[in-house]
């Protein structure tokens, strides 16, 4: 298995992501193509002492960067010899299996769809996060491809989404539950209503399991292995646990910054503020796949450093062993009998 | 000064409600009308080893109780003789000059628009909570009472929110931003790409300080003061932080009581750990003001505690001794010149 990564994207390119490359090519030998200029992953990688290539890396040469400025709907025009254009056509073209960028979000999605396409039959690609919940994760789709949506576009995102809970995730028969303001079927605006119908329908066809609306306070509950949304409020949902998180963690180190006896408490707990403070962490839990897309691409945090990198590929590597391709093609062939696919 | 406060509203009433009423009313000197069941009333009086009602405490009889499957737009015609319906009247007429409910929030919305009526030019009345920040707080406006808005919705909750910043608060130029899912004017659907730019127009006028887009997760930093939403999106921040604030006081929870050590490392911390788990307690914020009402209205939350209720009288008081509604009239008839008024 090949995955190609994008050494430029990213705040902490290439050192980073040459860094986290490295390591998981040693820890779960998987062969890395690292796409972008040469001389700076050379650099890179003597800065970390090496003068060769380590075993299972490999170099593909990009001239140019996208940057975090460019029109994403452009890029592929604007920037055809970037790593990320360079490396999704790679991709397209089987010079890899799975692609993975801490670049511009907006860029990689635009170009990951015109270059490696989607799937057949699949409205827009999304981003879907992993959310860590008491016992496990829950997966949010969409978190901000698609700030606008349809109901239709929400259906397909359930059925993106059970599917990778399944074949990747290895969840049997995985919940899923639409995002909204109350439990009731009344509850949100029409776009909520519509979906609502819509994924009641595939659940009764058996294309997906529908359990219905969730509020977002619960989506820690274990109760749910998908939540969908629209791009907007999956967005808000998403950085609303960013903020809190990093804001009680802030009131954490407070707490135990207090006195001599609070830094003595402090060091007692310290397996257990680590375990805290990790658990809503980005670089634990690797990227964000982008659903829809007929091959794996992997949107890393673009403050990625060298453990997030590493997880992004071993999410990758899932992905790809996955093999969810062909089971998406079936469900949205079989989602067409109730949402009828019009030419948008 | 006279409150009046739905005494059979919430999962705790009468008794929560009454005590904390009984509370308010010696603490802050409040005038407290408690409107609903007498007997009820009296019996929990008791309870509190009281015969009689303590100064500053009176009754209004209301045979019947709003309930929370009651349809929300019909209560005033279904439920004439309730505490609600009741309450609100007595508000309309002059009898109070605020009115605090723990019961259904459709219900409060929608009785309180009808009865109370809307300040003369707002389109909808919009509930308006106060978020704890690391140094104060922000205003979130709406939270839900309008799952579905248009962006001359959102530009009149810019006004309420600063007007009630201002006027309550005491912040003197309120800084007004729009929740979007980037920092960029582009940012969002069409619904936020109208409002931002209203928001600004707005801005130019003098009726607000709008200050720009603004991420879900930077709430909490104490750069925005008042933060416009849609009722769906503010609904999924609110209860995304209420989620993830209870999640890691769990998680806290557990990492102090594993071991005897760890319980010695709670006990030194215990001053700051009822200040971590205080700091997002809805108990202390008070209730959700529902702005746009031409008199002071706050829905408590559902499940208020005494100290909840004692803290909505508070908030009430500051709200009448605001005088929110003619600044109102006045800005909203300024916001009419950017925001042409139609009849919806």
């Amino acid at each position: 298995m090949r995955i190609l990564i994008d050494a430029m994207g990213g705040d902490h390119a290439p050192e980073a992501i040459v860094r986290g490359a490295i390591d998981a090519a040693a820890e779960f030998g998987a062969q890395i193509v690292l796409v972008g200029r040469g001389e700076a992953i050379l650099k890179s990688l003597s800065a970390l002492g090496l003068d060769t290539l380590p075993k299972g890396v490999e170099v593909a040469n990009a001239d140019d960067v996208v940057d975090m400025c460019d029109d994403p709907a452009t890029v592929i025009r604007t920037r055809p010899d970037s790593s990320m254009v360079v490396g999704l056509r790679m991709l397209a073209e089987g010079a890899g299996d799975a692609f993975i960028s801490a670049g511009s979000t907006g860029a990689l999605l635009s170009a990951a769809t015109l270059i490696v396409k989607r799937v057949k039959g699949v409205r827009r690609a999304a981003l879907c996060p992993e959310i860590p919940t008491k016992n496990g994760s829950a997966l949010l789709i969409d978190c901000g491809a698609n700030a606008e949506c349809t109901p239709e576009f929400l259906a397909q995102f359930a059925v993106l989404g059970s599917i990778y809970a399944q074949k990747v995730q290895g969840k049997e028969r995985p919940r899923v539950a639409l995002l909204n303001i109350g439990a009731e079927e009344s509850k949100g605006g029409a776009l909520q209503k519509e979906a609502f119908s819509l994924l009641r329908q595939a659940d009764d066809l058996g294309v997906i399991r529908f359990v219905g609306n969730m509020e977002a306070r619960d989506v820690f509950q274990d109760t749910v292995d998908v939540v969908v949304a629209d791009g907007f409020s999956g967005n808000v949902l998403l950085k609303t646990i960013e903020g809190t998180a990093s804001f009680m963690s802030g009131m954490l180190k407070e707490l135990f910054l207090r006195s001599a006896l609070t830094k003595l408490a402090a060091v007692i707990c310290r397996g257990g503020i680590r375990a805290f403070k990790s658990k809503l962490d980005y670089r634990e839990v690797g990227g964000t796949m982008l659903l829809g897309i007929s091959k794996p691409v992997v949107k890393a945090h673009g403050s990625s450093d060298a453990r997030a990198i590493r997880s992004a590929v071993r999410q990758a590597m899932e992905a790809v062993n996955g093999g969810m391709a062909d089971e998406l093609r079936t469900r949205i062939q079989a989602l067409s009998q109730i949402s009828p696919t019009k030419d948008k």
